[in-house]
């Protein structure tokens, strides 16, 4: 027999859709909203409802909109010759964090996989080859993660866009700046020194 | 300019009530819950509500509770005349789960802390004075905190019930069973020496 109130019991079970939290832990911030930050948990409540509830996609490039369009796509002064194609909402916000990229973007939701029933036309690739093909577009970025999967799924962009008029450009792998070699794994290692290039 | 959505953002902040979760992660599991767990974000949004809407202290014991008895002050079987006083709902769940105590509890919802104006008025030991003048109490166990916080309340109320026909007793400290001698700290250690008793 548990010990907890039904109210907390239900609190405790529904924390741990949260990411990385379990039952443990669930029951720590259960405890803690409740002893110390009722107002918090209250507005995360209405937060959270108001997200789920109001967030869609963008109709253009697939990531999180509250309207129609995204911000970013929604934007006057956007180079609309870039696109660059990334798996996640969250890798356009960290390109738009650390570069000083002005293009738009095309967020597939997640990368070809087959086995999950994931294909082309799942990630929305149609709407890619339509803006490839109204001749829009003079830059196809390829910012796929550099996984098994992520590269598979620029090999497939890359091969729909071949023949149309449109540079199909990667974003450059190799050691990260700031990285010790000791430490870096050996395929980006061996990825660095057949890619090397002069030094400049 | 941040380039989320504002209701992202609102997200993204509020999340950031939860202990142990910064900007960083707060993006990670708004991104998630947005992409993979709309409906568990939806019940969550929910119990949150419901649990700082509804859930208040039990009138006798201080603990968290729906009703005005909590479940463990309203049962019928439990021993009346052992009241076991911690610090945290939390305490109470830990005792219930590994121990036998069959008895009440009494939940200071903290500790002595006059620095932070909290005395004895503020933790409720009125009430435990009360309880114990009724004759119903017949031990008192201590089962705050072996910290310096709790070794005070712990003896503040002590104190309190000296010359009252209620024993006073303290659980046991002493090295953790399974512990390792080599990395128990020296206060246990000196402690568990100090209260060294015949072997059985």
């Amino acid at each position: 027999m548990s010990k907890h109130e039904p109210l907390i019991n239900r609190l405790i079970e529904d924390l741990q859709c949260l990411p990385g939290v379990g039952p443990k832990s669930a029951q720590r911030i259960a405890y803690h909203l409740l002893e110390r930050d009722r107002d918090g948990a209250r507005k995360l409540s209405r937060a959270l409802a108001d997200a789920v509830d109001r967030i869609g996609h963008c109709r253009q490039c697939q990531t999180f909109s509250e309207a129609d369009l995204c911000v970013i796509c929604a934007h006057p002064r956007r180079e609309r010759q870039l696109l660059c194609v990334v798996e996640t909402p969250a890798d356009v916000h960290v390109i738009e964090q650390a570069t000083g990229y002005r293009g738009l973007y095309f967020v597939l939701m997640g990368h070809l996989s087959p086995l999950d029933g994931i294909g082309p036309e799942e990630l929305g690739l149609h709407k890619v080859m339509d803006r490839i093909k109204s001749g829009e577009v003079k830059e196809l970025i390829l910012a796929t993660n550099p996984t098994v999967e992520g590269e598979a799924t620029a090999h497939y962009i890359a091969d729909m866009a071949a023949g149309q008029s449109v540079v199909v450009t990667r974003i450059a792998h190799g050691v990260p700046i700031g990285g010790e070699l000791e430490y870096i794994d050996g395929g980006t290692l061996a990825h660095a020194f057949s890619r090397r290039d002069l030094f400049q």
